[in-house]
């Protein structure tokens, strides 16, 4: 992969987090964990104009924050504050196909209020992480023209914070969000009405990740479903639809263009950089990754799919 | 869909019921229904080279035989015996992920032994619908030398019938089983691990069905997946399996050879049935086909996948 000039600015907000996890490889604790921090370190594979805005406490590990500076990303937007680093308590079933929340700590994060650097005010792609949606909007006011901005949810928020979703997500582009979350915000079982209601909301695109079935695409141009690699090792699930996003922004950021092709691609890549994420423990299944490692798990998922146009 | 005389000839063996089915859309009482119902009509679009065998009772309605014939399958092997046939009665979920079973009578499906004609006993390939094991085996020992014998199952005969399974399963080519029975087959959560588990025992190929997430086909060659479309109407799941295995083998039949790249646009024509037979209650989705429909269905999956090659 090499840098081009052209790489559009990628600007990612969300969370930066210590997890305790427990589940069937044992449990672990202190973690680095966030959306942001998988999103970035995804991201910076595929392009070193990736800046982050984020908070720490005085209890976060310096190391992880040098970390991904190494890889390129800028991390002055990172800032720490006097307290405790947010803390998610989790458990997964032992076929990690569930997880429940034991404990949240939202320590800074509770005060947390995005305040954008001049350079950051002026990125073209924008990817507001998993956080609460008046957070995002605080974002919004800030840009000043972006061409692509993309955000993730969660239950949480449709559940506790409609209202303020709502408003976001009629101002952004890209709504990502899980089977579940699609279904409780459309009020609606079926995926594609689901798509389709929240369409109706303002975005352009809804991009619907289902984990191990993959991811689907929903925009004006019709539908687009991006594959997951059947893997042998899963470890922890954690982070996956983060780095899905991260991997699909950078992958924008890198190709300097919007068309429905590299829409698609970027799809793709989201999908590499989510299945390399779940087979080991926080971000280290995104460390010393490669171009070719990502190259190889892109062919993998071309040959996944791959079969021949027929005529009956 | 030209007729060639170098089809091979498809051997169907399954059930042949009624269904009283509940559900979101209401009662429906009395619907054609049963393993071999499905896979013939999926199949007969494909190929005129179909023949089943299979049990009904006094109380079946000639006209379900006379259209398959006049689809051009040959029914000469559906025995009617004197007794009820086969009733299966289920109740869907509001959303149509679950069902329950309400009740199940078999009449003379119980003492249901498959006898094949002469003519049957050459087939070239064969689609064992998911009947008791013991059955799958009586008729493996009645058929002479067919080149691809195919096999469905459920989670009941995994529970209580296991031996004869994995004796049925050590003799056949290709087995079928949605997630979960794959699971439960292998004692193992994950797929891919659960696939390279079943395949020990004996098969080439592993198709596990998983819904709207797609088929996934694990054998030498590697690893598949198959798309499922993204549906707005969904009506009636029941089948689904059925109807993907028909359509599989109903164009293996037709396109007269067994390559790898054939076996996986068969797994496309598979996915087309199925997501045709859940549009519409019964074997309704099924019926009026035409090759234009089918031909189009399968150029939506093209589409839904379609993503270019790129170099890192």
């Amino acid at each position: 992969m090499h840098q081009r000039s052209a790489h559009r600015s990628l600007l990612v907000i969300g969370s930066v987090a210590l997890d305790d996890i427990d589940g069937p490889f044992g449990f672990h604790k202190d973690l680095l964990g966030g959306s942001a921090s998988f999103i970035a370190r995804a991201a910076s594979y595929f392009t070193k104009n990736v800046s982050i805005v984020a908070v720490i406490g005085d209890d976060f590990p310096q190391k992880h924050v040098d970390e991904l500076t190494e890889l390129g990303v800028d991390t002055r937007g990172i800032e720490r504050q006097k307290g405790e680093t947010f803390h998610w308590v989790g458990r997964y079933a032992p076929d990690l196909a569930t997880r429940e929340t034991l404990d949240t700590k939202l320590g800074v994060f509770g005060s947390f209020a995005p305040k954008l650097g001049a350079h950051q005010k002026d990125a073209q792609l924008v990817l507001l992480g998993n956080i609460d949606p008046a957070l995002q909007l605080d974002v919004l006011r800030q840009v000043h023209a972006p061409t692509l901005v993309a955000a993730d949810t969660m239950n949480l928020w449709i559940n506790i914070k409609r209202a303020d979703l709502e408003a976001m997500i009629a101002k952004i582009h890209t709504i990502m969000l899980n089977d579940e979350e699609a279904r409780l915000l459309a009020e609606e079982h079926n995926l594609r009405r689901a798509a389709a209601k929240i369409l109706k909301m303002g975005p352009t695109s809804v991009i619907i990740k289902r984990g191990d079935a993959g991811a689907l695409l929903f925009h004006g141009g019709g539908v687009f479903a991006a594959p997951a690699m059947p893997l042998t090792d899963v470890k922890d699930p954690t982070g996956a639809g983060d780095s899905f996003a991260g991997g699909l922004m950078g992958y924008l950021a890198y190709a300097g263009d919007l068309s429905p092709k590299t829409i698609r691609t970027a799809m793709i890549m989201g999908s590499v950089m989510g299945s390399f994420a779940v087979e080991q423990f926080s971000v280290d299944g995104l460390r010393n990754l490669t171009a070719t490692k990502i190259q190889h798990r892109f062919d993998e998922l071309v040959e996944l799919v791959q079969f021949d146009q027929v005529r009956l």
